[in-house]
This record gives C-alpha cells, sequence and structure tokens, in this order.
C-alpha cells in the first residue's frame, strides 16, 4: 500500500495537520525537531507527495490519450510510438488504451481518459460498428470538450482535426501499378466502408480502372475489417471467381490472403498478384515480400501529437488537416501478366 | 487552450472565489441566479473540470506505467495489450513508455512517472548499457517508492516482483530439438549477458550439448542486441564458420539472421535450420514458418498487471516470482540434418 500522511502521522505520534503542514511547507510555528522528524519518517516510509496536487495548481494533466484498434498492429505501433516520442521530448505522458476495434470499448476508453482530465486526446476510430456508432463517438468527443486528433482513420462528414495519408491517392497508386502490369481483373478486400481510408481508397481503385476504361465488377469487391483473419477469409469468398491480383486495403489483411493462398496451392506472384497497404515492417520480410502502399506511420503519430499539443498551446487553430502523400513499394508480390 | 475557472469568471463577470465556490458546491450565500449563470457558461465554454482534484482526495492516481524496449516489437506489442487489458477491467489507466533500448531514456521515463505519482511501474528493461547501469535503474526505483513488477526481463543479482518465462527450459528445449534432430555444430545468437532472459537460455543450451557430450563451441557464439539488425549482423559474424543450425535468442534476430541468409543465398532448412523464440505473430507468417519458442506474452502482461494491482491493493506480499513454462512450436525452419 503506497504510504500516506496518515502512516506518518500514525509513525510519529503527530497529527496529520501537523504533518501536512510541514510537507507542503506552509508557514506554521512546529519547532525544528519535530519538522526533521516528519520529513525523516517520510524518507523512512517511502512517503511520495500526491502529485495530484501539483495538477491541480496547474490546471493542466500533462497528460494525453491515445486510442487506437489494436497496438499489436505493427501500424499502430508505429503511429504509438510517433506520438510518444514527440510527447516525451514535450514533457507529456501518454496513457494508451486499445479499443478491440470495439466502440463499446472507445466509449469506455473516453470515459476513462475523461475522468483523468487528460489535455487531449489522439484516436483512430475502431473498424467495426456502423457510420452510426461512429458518429456518436465523435458526438461524445465533441461534447466532452477534450480537444481531438483523429489519425489514419476519420469519418467523412465529420469536420475535425485530422492528420492521416492520402488514402485516395494511395488506392489509385496500388491499382495504376497493378493495370501498368497488365491485370485488367483486380480483386480488392475493402475495410468497412463508412470509414474515410477504405472510402478513399477504394474511389481511387475505381479512378484508376475508369481511367483504362475498365468496369468497376462488384462481384470482384469484398468488405472485411483491416485484420489478418478478416483477410484469410475475405480471400475464401474471392478464389472461384476470374482474376489475376488481389488488392488488399492493409497489409494484414494481405498477410491473411497470402496465408490462405499458401493453403490451397496459389503462388505469388506466378499464379496471382498481391498489393497490400501501409507497409509495416514485416512486408519487407513475408515470402515474396510485399508489394505495398508506404504511409509514414511514424511521422504521421509524431504530426498528431504535435498538431495536439499546438491547439491547446494556443498556437494552432483547429479544425487542422494534414494529409501526408503515400508512395508505392514495389516489392516481389507483384509480376506482368 | 483548455478553459479554467478563470475564462468563467471573466465571461460572467463574476469574481473566480464566487465560481469556484459554485462548481465545487461549497455552502455559500451565492443566489439561484448566479449559480445558474456560473452552469450555463460553463456548459457552453465546455468547461472541464480538474480531476487533480478528485485525485487529490482519493491519494491513488489509478494510473499504472508501462515502460517496454519498443512497443513496435510484436512481442512487447502483446505484453503491453495484456497489461492494459487487465487495467482496463480493472479502471486503471496505462501510460506508455517506450525505453529504446536506452537506459538514459528508461530513466528520464522513471522521472514522468514519478511526476505523475503513478501507482506502480511495469517494465521490461533495455537491453543496452551494462550490468551498471541496470542496477542503477533499479536503484532508483527502488528508492522511488513506487512499487514496481519486472517482466521478460530481469536481472539475476536482483530480488523484486518478476513476471516472466522459464528462460532456462526456453533455451534447452530449443536446443534439444536441434540435437534430436541431428545437428551437433548449433551456432547461437544470444542477447545481452547482463540480462537474466539471455543469460538463462545460454544456460538451458548450454547443458542440452552437455547433456549430449558436446563441448561449448565458444565461437558459435555472438552476442547482440535482440533486435532485426543486430541478428542481420550477427549472422556475419557466424556465417563462414563451421555450423548447421543458428539458435536466435528472440524472433527478430531469427528474422534478421533469416534475411540474411536469404541475400547470401542459403536455404532454410536446407542449408541451415534456425529455431527463435517468442512465437511473435509473424513467426507463422514469414516463409518458411519459424520453429520457435512459444512465451504467452499477453499472459505475461496481464498476469503483471495483476500483481501489481495485488501488492497495491496488499492482498499480495512482495517480493512475488511467477515463471510460465515455455513451449516448442515445431514448424518449417527446422529439419534433419
Amino acid at each position: 500500500m503506497r504510504p500516506t500522511i496518515k502512516d506518518i502521522a500514525a509513525k510519529t505520534g503527530l497529527s496529520v495537520t501537523t504533518v501536512s503542514l510541514v510537507l507542503n511547507n506552509k508557514p506554521s510555528r512546529i519547532s525544528a525537531e519535530t519538522r526533521e522528524l516528519v520529513f525523516k519518517t517520510a524518507k523512512e516510509l517511502k512517503y511520495r507527495p500526491n502529485q495530484a496536487a501539483v495538477l491541480l495548481r496547474s490546471g493542466e494533466s500533462k497528460t494525453i490519450g491515445l486510442i487506437v484498434p489494436d497496438i499489436r498492429n505493427d501500424f499502430y505501433g508505429n503511429l504509438a510510438k510517433g506520438v510518444e516520442d514527440y510527447c516525451q521530448q514535450h514533457d507529456q505522458a501518454v496513457i494508451l488504451c486499445n479499443s478491440t476495434n470495439s466502440y463499446e470499448r472507445e466509449r469506455e476508453h473516453l470515459n476513462i481518459l475523461d475522468s483523468k482530465g487528460v489535455d487531449g486526446i489522439i484516436l483512430t476510430l475502431s473498424a467495426t460498428g456502423s457510420l452510426e456508432t461512429t458518429q456518436k463517438t465523435i458526438d461524445k468527443l465533441t461534447n466532452s470538450g477534450i480537444p481531438f486528433v483523429m489519425f489514419d482513420r476519420s469519418v467523412v462528414s465529420v469536420k475535425s482535426n485530422i492528420v492521416s495519408g492520402d488514402h485516395f491517392h494511395g488506392g489509385y497508386l496500388a491499382t495504376q501499378h497493378l493495370l501498368d502490369l497488365g491485370h485488367t481483373k483486380i480483386a480488392c478486400i475493402t475495410g468497412p466502408s463508412y470509414l474515410e481510408g477504405s472510402a478513399s481508397r477504394f474511389a481511387g481503385y475505381q479512378q484508376a480502372l475508369e481511367e483504362r476504361g475498365i468496369a468497376l465488377d462488384q462481384s470482384l469487391v469484398v468488405a472485411s475489417d483491416y485484420s489478418f483473419e478478416g483477410g484469410f477469409d475475405a480471400f475464401d469468398a474471392l478464389y472461384k471467381k476470374d482474376f489475376s491480383a488481389v488488392f488488399a486495403f492493409n497489409d494484414m489483411m494481405a498477410f491473411g490472403a497470402l496465408k490462405n493462398m499458401e493453403s490451397k496451392g496459389i503462388r505469388v506472384p506466378e499464379d496471382l498478384s498481391l498489393v497490400g497497404y501501409d507497409d509495416v515492417f514485416f512486408s519487407q520480410i513475408v515470402n515474396p515480400p510485399l508489394t505495398t502502399i508506404h504511409q509514414p506511420a511514424y511521422e504521421i503519430g509524431m504530426q498528431s501529437a504535435k498538431v495536439l499539443l499546438d491547439i491547446n498551446a494556443g498556437t494552432v487553430a483547429p479544425p487542422y488537416l494534414k494529409i501526408y502523400k503515400p508512395q508505392l513499394i514495389v516489392r516481389g508480390s507483384t509480376k506482368k501478366i
């Protein structure tokens, strides 16, 4: 149990008031001997002053909340590292919250963060639920008055502080790459359509097809949830159809699809080309190394933290929007048809 | 800028004292109209009461600190998820700190966590530095009086709360597996020797060799730092020597060694067998899937959080020690010689 002023009072036989006056250095008539006894006992008991008193004076918690779907996804690990690095440099602590892609849990976290009096929240919206549940989360945040920045995933209809990649351009680049290799039947495994990232990547995919005069084939589009298992299952829904390439809207789903292909004896890139999205660390380690769209996750994390602190300092006025250009990284999972 | 009581006072033309009395619901002679005006203005300005006041009363911060070497390593992502899940269930927030394997940064984090008044700290020691720097970190922690639990990595000489895997047994299992496949010349890429995990895995490796009457060949042992790059470089130091198998003391170093082997045209498992340690998610995704030692990272994280909260509640007496049995997972990276 953490020692309190009461424990010092009990041990010294002094009153709680006396101990408090000494420890808080308040003017009083307490003798030098008594003061010394209090300090000595505090040290013996390893008493630590409750820092809430300091926070109370400053009015700032010097703490921000970070909500990610799952810290085990390398992409969010990178984002979190960027947030935490910036915050450490600026003397801010980061409370980590995993929403596990659940909007109920997301809201529980918001309650906890509110109760901690955090100075701001950085969040990636969960990929389950619906536009309605997501809107409720945003409403809850807006009503709380806590400044917040959405990164990576946002909602199209919401005007807010957003730091994100250019998902439209990324979707376009991935599809264009496959078209350039001669693929015309390109399946795609999307994220939830109500999230801006997925909707925009899909629009980029459509745009690239359209420019080559290729009609969208809805039977080649499967919606999933950005997870490894989701990608694995999505490929089950696809594999009997006619296509020569797959564009998965994140690397985790691409890994899941790849695993499923392996189990079916389908070779990548000989039988099927595969493109992912994010460029997580393991994209270069899988065999074949994954062709993917690079998103500067670490920089997005850093920038999100910077914007939040700047908004709180009054040097940036909301709504703030910063979009990072993605980059095509060609590796071994795609080839000419 | 976060609105304060001063802002409400300025907007209403009331004194700060009046506003404070109303918002803190203190007995006073303030009229119902004035009270209503204060509450209305507070709502308009989205004023949030500073929760430090609540913390001050309870004496508990309901917040713990978590220090890991790098959240981007899937193993620590899993540990962190376990810690965070348990804490969320028990209404505790988790402040995330990455030490980046630097002991200087580790100590900066300890200072920040101390200043936040956290109720406890869960940490994995950094893998750089020396026994001396590590001992200083432990001394700092001990002197701070903050309860702490070391997980995964600990220091042999320190009596403290430890939740960890049985690293000796894991090292033994990995080596025994290679010996059973007929390998007698087994190179090993260790972590820093002053960390208990690496020292114990090495002792397990030695024990398994000894039981088969095989003398330890120090030229086949390379010390590294648990990173992908470290594993990559360690293989450069090894590859001209005579051996048929490599035991890397974590999966990240195994992935680094594997990448290096690929670049040299060395096939796994045809030319060399490879065993890792941890069983991170990507062990099953790399090609060939990695034979490795499974550690229940998520459970270790959960249990560490449980122990810390139990110690604070007085239901568990320190020093607490819990050791999880590791498990050999045979996949495609090892074969009979």
